[in-house]
């Protein structure tokens, strides 16, 4: 049987595009003894993939050149040869940006249940970002009633979650995105009280200090750079600073300069705290599950972006990067 | 009755010296209704006062201009209009740099009981120094047996603590100090496994990895400034670095430039906090009696440097931040 699939052919030093990847076709890999063949419906295209086929140090091995891109995905069983999976199973996990992924059992993160809806919200809502979104507040951001919530990349697939469970949280929640409609979306669809698009503002830092009057309890940090450094300017005493990202550093190397935080982390005692979705994969159960009734409820808002063919992923993740995205990016194979 | 204090004149751009201040002769002010008259034995001097002599935002008002300096003392009671309070009762608290202080009996912090053995401990072990040791080791450390704890300033007021603490949780105490005799007391005294005079090293981050073979669990940084920035990118992942002050950065105007952390933060997961001890004084009572009674048992070496007279309270302050100062720092009246 015929495969198509995307490998990395090139490091980024920075951010990945399009011609870091390329498209080919190749026979299915053989099942390994106990393994799954599985058909992919839905692929995901995250922000994290950027430090997956990185050298640097990184929380897992970076991709090996000419192999199939790092990616989670959802499909259904084709064959097994593992008495936990069968033909038709719904399963979503590591299954690379490929049609068909022959893996051992191990690849596979969990089984999708017909009651949590559509098949793509498991790569989205109620996987990676939902996850993201719940467990950043619950373990670093803490948001308490009346507090204010800064939310970078406000729109997007974390930020969008955030901003709503931050709402219901009793929060004041701000709004930091890079384009006007995503703006408008953010207020309309997504819970926040007010939104800007960071790209018009002449001056960040008093843009947030106007819009968050009694200062910033809770910052989600996904983009880290100047955003950051103006949202840190503007923290409350006893301030949550969620390290969930770096996606607005065009390259660690040389590592780029910014000004000094000791200061402000040592008199307003802040906390910044890196966190990584795959430490905690014990509580995800109980949090796909909370998020799913949300979601059947309509007490939480879906956006997905749908992209096309396997060939559109590698534009898909170049877009993730540069904003041209709207709420979860998905490829539809 | 005539009283001698040393006033603020200036405020400094970075770090304070002598000629910020001035000794001056003027009577002794009169007793607050319900206040105290106390006469200072011994003034504290530390690494803190910088900020309380500069006008940016702090935790606690800016010391204003031709005031007495803010300072913490230990003395005893003269006169009292406040039934808490007896002459000859020992007390600590916010008297300042001065023979006689006429203060309000908010000033006070506690009594210092006989018990507690030399007076001077209420200013170091048994005061700020001790207090934060114990408590950023407990709050936000939380050091496991087997980990390796890096101290910069290892040889001070609250470096000497934190090493003998760590050492008794079952840590690898590795510190950072400015002098080879202070490299030496490390090791002899405050319980370190190893230590460096940073000075010495062509390349301090290659050095911190040499001496912490198994990475850094634990950071304590009282320093900021380029020792920080070497010790963040030895860390281990789920490292804490416990920002404990920023005494290397001469000044924060125009706020210094560095390196970006925020992929170190987001990777190892990283958790950094600013620590001031004043938030934490429910916890006081319990700590300083722990502490008290490891002295008494001989568990904790105590190193006081002593300076004579109200007028080498400045200079005092300088050597502070030039490292010229052999734990402790106090005046003694």
């Amino acid at each position: 049987m015929e495969n198509q699939r995307i490998v990395l052919v090139q490091r980024p030093n920075g951010l990945p595009s399009a011609r870091h990847f390329r498209a080919e076709q190749a026979a299915v890999n053989a099942v390994p003894a106990g393994g799954v063949l599985i058909k992919n419906h839905f692929l995901s295209i995250d922000p994290a993939m950027r430090g997956w086929i990185c050298d640097l140090d990184n929380y897992l091995p970076p991709v090996a050149i000419n192999s199939v891109m790092r990616s989670l995905a959802v499909g259904e069983v084709v064959s097994s040869d593992c008495e936990q999976y069968a033909p038709g199973d719904r399963v979503t996990g590591w299954f690379g940006w490929q049609h068909y992924a022959a893996v051992s059992a191990e690849a596979i993160i969990r089984k999708v249940l017909p009651e949590e809806g559509p098949l793509s919200l498991s790569l989205g809502v109620l996987g990676l970002n939902g996850i993201t979104a719940s467990l950043v507040l619950r373990l670093i951001g803490k948001p308490q009633t009346g507090e204010t919530v800064l939310v970078s990349t406000a729109a997007g697939g974390v930020g969008s979650i955030v901003g709503q469970l931050a709402k219901q949280a009793g929060c004041r929640v701000v709004g930091l995105t890079g384009a006007d409609d995503k703006v408008e979306r953010c207020v309309s669809e997504f819970g926040y009280d007010v939104a800007i698009n960071y790209k018009s503002a002449t001056d960040l830092q008093q843009a947030i200090k106007t819009l968050c009057p009694d200062g910033v309890d809770v910052y989600l940090d996904s983009v880290g750079g100047p955003m950051a450094d103006a949202a840190v300017a503007c923290m409350n005493i006893n301030g949550r600073i969620i390290q969930c990202g770096t996606a607005s550093i065009a390259s660690w190397d040389p590592i780029p300069e910014a000004p000094r935080r000791e200061r402000y982390i040592l008199t307003k005692r802040l906390l910044q705290q890196g966190f990584v979705v795959f430490d905690h994969m014990s509580l995800w159960p109980e949090v796909i599950a909370q998020l799913a009734a949300m979601v059947k409820s309509g007490e939480l808002t879906v956006q997905e972006d749908r992209r096309s063919g396997l060939a559109a992923a590698p534009v898909a993740l170049e877009d993730l990067y540069s904003g041209r995205n709207n709420g979860k990016t998905l490829i539809v194979l």
